[in-house]
């Protein structure tokens, strides 16, 4: 066991950076925000070191939850949204510059899944798989309470299962991957054609207009039945991407957050059938619950500020009486 | 750390089991095997008490590696080629029928990926993704060090990932799973429909026939250049579904086993071909071998005994030096 510590949680994206303190039990203190100069690498670690500054909690680990593939060693191999971070050794760097403060650096999905695990949606079992399904399809994996990684840092890129091999390109320049299917992206994409070949009707919000994601799910929300049909179909195909990592992983819960969540049950409800349909031996199996982020779009800074902590708590023996 | 022992390691299938005393370093010494009774649970049970009495090794732990999904209590919930198998608590029915010894109930292919894990094709690293391609489709994975069952014991089903939607029919009523296009079964029909169609030379010793998956893959390692190109495309469905995981689990290594791999490489080198292009990321990732399975058909015997040897195996100390 290990007796966690309050840590300073940084979600960077490809836009904006947001960080907080939080506190062992995920609660977040003082926040900062600042726009993300992705095209340059100094700049990133220099605007990190200045909310770090910022947020006043002298000493306290800092944890990074970064938008690319981080290996193991804390290096941002590549990032699709963030140019300036190539084979970027963003972990040895802050370390360097946050002098004496241990610094920890994973995948902001990752970190977010950590976040749902310890103190979100998943906080009653032990592992869960998240899924965000915002501009792509990100996620991370919780297994007997461990984040997995995986050998080389790439593990939990749930967005590119491949479940429709030879359907539509994604954006990692494949076709098919769930991500094709099931983002915010490829419901705007299915929207708009939808538009284009007439198959919306004329009182829809959505007519003579090239809608993008967000513009679906609110329209879907009001109620528009063409929007509603769109963001089901996205969420059969969630559940279809649900099914197939039910079948190899049989988590305790999925989660499901990103920006797209705002639909609701509206994507939720076709996913968990489409799930359940493919789930080897249903009749007599547990069907894992699929449940709503609890943490929305704070889940990858908690994350981050919790690793931290307990990455770098004392070990202290199992009864909590001491430790080296 | 666990000292193991000896164990007895029972692979019972849906036509055969086979039975032997397993060593902790996975080496087999006495050997029985027997016809399985699939349409009788009470007949199972006697059939693996006999054989555990002929393989003479008093007190020895007992593990079972079962066809069929089996719960965290070692019932089998339901298994596809044993009948007689429904909600069958196969584990706690050994327990009174072997008076004193210890029983451990796992999934058949489970059992396989341990073994191959502990003194297999990833002896060397610490998890593997194992893929068993047979009649169907089956597998296991160790992340950690540690089995994966799951939840419920579903984990490790890796014959239906969905990696095309919509596509042909799988045994298990789904469309499109992994097991659909790249199992012996799978093969099979694919080779019928090109006899049937016509796009089987007639110098092919397929032409004029209706093989089955072990005939194709005879055929592909004599040289015949059609029975080639329809193994090489099991092998490209099989490299889609390495790639979905391999974006998910991210694991030290991908071992394959079953009947198909008789046609090895001809398998082997377009599945790597087709997995590594569907990585996330694949230019700067390391991209985890795909070898074949070192132990074969004893995978799933030799992987029970270890299970049974180890899980039962008094705890020591991490120096070794004792323990209660």
């Amino acid at each position: 066991m290990a007796a966690a510590r309050a840590g300073i949680g940084i979600d960077v994206g490809g836009t904006k950076i947001a960080a907080g303190v939080i506190g062992p039990d995920g609660t977040v203190g003082a926040r900062s925000r600042r726009d993300t100069p992705a095209a340059d690498a100094d700049a990133i670690a220099r605007t990190i070191a200045e909310v770090v500054e910022e947020l006043d909690a002298p000493g306290a680990p800092v944890g990074v939850g970064a938008a690319g593939h981080v290996d193991l060693e804390g290096v941002v191999r590549t990032s699709p949204n963030v140019p300036g971070w190539v084979r970027e050794p963003l972990q040895a760097r802050l370390e360097q510059t946050l002098e004496g403060r241990p610094v920890v650096v994973a995948n902001d999905a990752d970190a977010a899944a950590w976040g749902e695990y310890r103190c979100g949606g998943a906080a009653d079992v032990d592992g869960l798989v998240l899924l965000t399904v915002g501009t792509g399809v990100g996620g991370g994996v919780v297994i007997g309470d461990r984040l997995l990684r995986g050998a080389d840092g790439g593990a939990g890129e749930v967005g590119h299962l491949i479940v429709d091999e030879g359907g539509p390109r994604c954006n990692c320049g494949n076709l098919g991957c769930l991500e094709a299917h099931a983002s915010g992206t490829a419901i705007g994409r299915k929207a708009r054609a939808a538009v284009a070949e007439g198959h919306v009707r004329s009182t829809s919000p959505l007519s003579g207009r090239a809608p993008g994601g967000a513009e679906v799910s609110r329209a879907a929300l009001d109620g528009d039945p063409d929007a509603r049909e769109i963001i089901a179909e996205a969420g059969r195909w969630l559940g279809v991407g649900l099914g197939a990592l039910g079948n190899v992983l049989d988590p305790p819960v999925f989660v499901i957050g990103g920006g797209v969540m705002a639909a609701g049950e509206l994507l939720l409800a076709p996913a968990r059938e489409a799930m359940v349909e493919r789930l080897l031996g249903r009749e007599t199996r547990a069907v894992p619950p699929v449940r709503a982020s609890a943490l929305g779009s704070d889940a990858g800074m908690i994350g981050a500020g919790l690793l931290a902590g307990e990455s770098t708590a004392p070990r202290v023996s199992a009864d909590g009486a001491g430790g080296a």
